[in-house]
Order: C-alpha cells, then sequence, then structure tokens
C-alpha cells in the first residue's frame, strides 16, 4: 500500500539522542504511534546521567512520555508505515544491519550527518563531494524510498519550526517524487510554510545538505567563543 | 610596513572572470590603483564575444573602465598592497606558480572554490573536510597573510552588499588576526555592516566555507528549474 497522511500510523524512529528523542516526541505529540528503537533495550534504559554533551538519557524522556514505545531496533520497524534514521551517521550501516530486512517501497527520512569524530572536534566528513551518505544508504536498500531531510537544523527545530521568527529554509531531496511528497506534506502539518520547503531534486543534492555541517559547526563554534 | 586601510593604495586581482571584473571594478570605483593580472594579455584583451556560460569578456568591462589596468600575473603583484586571488580553483597553483614571489606579509584574500568540473555539472570539489584549498595555499605559502572570505556568494554581491534587502552573512577566516581585520574594515567601506561578517576564526573555517558550493548549486539549479 501506497504511504498516504491518512494511513500513516506506525512511525518507527531508529535512534536514542537528541534528534531520535525530538522527533518522536513531536510526532508522538500528533498521536502518531511512536516505536523508538535501540540496540539494547536495558542497557539504554539503565543511562539515567545526561551524556558527556549533557544531553539527558532518554529513560526521563520516556517517564514523561509513556505513548512513546521503546523497542530494538528489528522490533521497532516491524509494520513500519515510515522510518526516521536519527542516529549518529558514523553508526547508520551497523544499525540498518541490525533492523534487519525493511519492507520494500518504506519511506525512510533521513536525518543522519557523516561526521568524523575519529579526529577530535571539529568533526570531519567521512564522505566526499561525489557520494553522500544518504546515496551510500540508497545504494545499500535500494528498495526503500530514502528522502533527506532536516539534517541542516538543530533537532530544536526539526518539527516546531514555529520556535523561528522566521523559518529559513528546510531542504529535501529524494529520488522518489511520492514519497518526498509525503513528507513535505508531513513537514506541513507541523508548521512548516511549503515555501520554506526547498526541494533539490534527486538524492544527489543530499551532498551539499551534509556538506553544511562543517560550516554550521564552526559558526556554532564562533557563537560560543563570543558568548 | 603593515598593511593599513590608509596606506593601501595597489591591488592585484588575479582573474579576469566574472569575480575578477566585479571585485575590479567595484575596487576601482573607490579609486584603489587596481590591476588585473591574467595569463597572456594579448590573448585576453583578443577575447571579444560572451564565453560559453554567457559571461562577457574582460575587453568590454575595460574599454569602459579605462582606470582599471592588465597586465600579467607577474607584473600585477609587483609592490600590490594586497592580493585578490579570483580565479577558478583548480587554476590556483598553477597561477600562483606564474605570478612568482609575492613579498612576505602580502594580504591575500582568497575568493577561490575547488570545484572539480572534470566529471560535468554540477561540479564536485577535489578537497575533502579535511584540508581545505585555503589551508593547502597557506600552507604551501606560509609567508603570505592568507583571509578567505566571499567565496560563498555571487559576484554581484561581494562589494556591492546594498543591493540585498537583507545582507545575510559574509564568512571570514584566517590564521593572521591583524590581516582579517583590514578584510573587515575594506569590506565595511564597501557597505557590509559589522553584524554581516561572520568571523569564523583561524583558516580551518575555510573548510565549511568551501563545502557550501555544492548545496549553492543545487538551490541555484532549483530556482533555475521552478523558474
Amino acid at each position: 500500500m501506497n504511504l498516504t497522511l491518512k494511513n500513516l500510523n506506525k512511525i518507527a524512529v531508529l535512534g536514542t539522542g537528541n534528534v531520535g528523542q525530538a522527533i518522536a516526541k513531536a510526532l508522538s505529540s500528533k498521536n502518531y504511534n511512536v516505536t523508538i528503537g535501540t540496540r539494547d533495550v536495558s542497557q539504554t534504559m539503565a543511562k539515567d546521567k545526561p551524556d558527556n554533551m549533557g544531553n539527558l538519557p532518554i529513560s526521563i524522556m520516556l517517564k514523561e512520555n509513556t505513548n512513546i514505545n521503546l523497542s530494538t531496533f528489528q522490533e521497532a520497524i516491524v509494520d513500519a508505515d515510515l522510518i526516521v534514521l536519527a542516529v549518529g551517521g558514523s553508526n547508520v550501516f551497523s544499525v540498518l544491519d541490525l533492523a534487519g530486512p525493511i519492507q520494500a517501497e518504506t519511506v525512510v527520512i533521513d536525518i543522519t550527518n557523516p561526521l568524523d569524530f575519529s579526529k577530535g572536534f571539529p568533526p570531519s566528513l567521512f564522505t566526499d563531494s561525489t557520494e553522500s551518505l544518504a546515496e551510500k544508504i540508497q545504494s545499500k536498500y535500494p528498495h526503500i524510498k530514502l528522502v533527506k531531510s532536516l539534517n541542516t537544523m538543530a533537532n530544536s527545530i526539526m518539527l516546531t519550526p514555529d520556535v523561528l521568527k522566521d523559518q529559513g529554509s528546510n531542504f529535501i531531496c529524494g529520488n522518489d517524487s511520492g514519497a518526498k511528497e509525503i513528507v513535505k506534506e508531513l513537514f506541513v502539518t507541523f508548521g512548516w510554510d511549503k515555501t520554506s520547503i526547498i526541494d533539490l531534486g534527486d538524492l544527489s543534492g543530499s551532498r551539499g545538505m551534509e556538506m553544511i555541517l562543517p560550516l554550521w559547526i564552526k559558526i556554532f563554534q564562533s557563537i560560543l567563543i563570543l558568548k
């Protein structure tokens, strides 16, 4: 069955970090049936302290949002109408391996960034300008409908653009036009102006979207230094 | 002698394309002594037709701006107080080879982008996120004071920001703070608001500045398609 906004119900959000938490909370607030996927549920729930970036553990968020489920990646994607990739870029393929076979034609929103922290901060990218991480994912999983979006903005904005006075640009790209249209419609229900959603065409548009991160991180650093 | 805005007089603009022409015209309009550098003056002047991008040849611009000089790269940089690199990224090192020794401590504004058109349009980058073209130039010529700026915007804006209702961000970075300050002051005399000039710190900030091009080109393409 083709995904439409009307038959969209079960959503799997893969990733328990800030991005996964923000997306899950926003989707759940509109009564979607949200399951967050993680590697090991009991290990994830055992974390009760902020990480070294000051981010709160998901166990606290889940206590306040009892309608959001937590399961393994594999369980999360069962019968999911929509999957959201919200893991660190370097974990994408191990996470998809653990999740197992994704149903053909499933729409997958890819929020990941190919950040390489192995040489410290600021990170470099582990991809180059000839093939993005999104293109690598689509190439390995050609039967899914990958839509790249939201990776260029803070998680506090992604599905809550009303916090902004000026929405700026929400870039989107993907090889399947129908999948992109559903995702755009979904964004509009969360408050994105249609004119703020900039369609960059096929998935090659994700190269530039992923390459904005090094600039973003430098701007962020320069603001922190100024403060 | 340390460069100041007061003693700034002779400026060499290396590059005869749209960027070089726009920069030279703007600088000349404020009565700086501007010399544009090129590979071969007579060959450059012999061109009297637009290139395949529709850009006008420099011979036409020079007829209307008789106070702007044209010379070889080598002649252009003689006694230059300031050098502006406005050539295609893939030509930077051959141009600097032709220009010959640059006086130590010379401030050089680098507007280049490491665009690789060898596989067609849209271009990829011939650098990666661990070393920018600006860093490569500074590394090969450690005695110059390289300042990266203006590469993220259209040449019609670079030194004429008043054409914009909202100036947006003019990023700048470089390893020499004094050189950056002079360049910022210069930008302000051309109408840039101080608050629009975003200092990203040392030259590693240029990685992100150069990586914005693939996104920019995709946005440009999507606008052209819409029109």
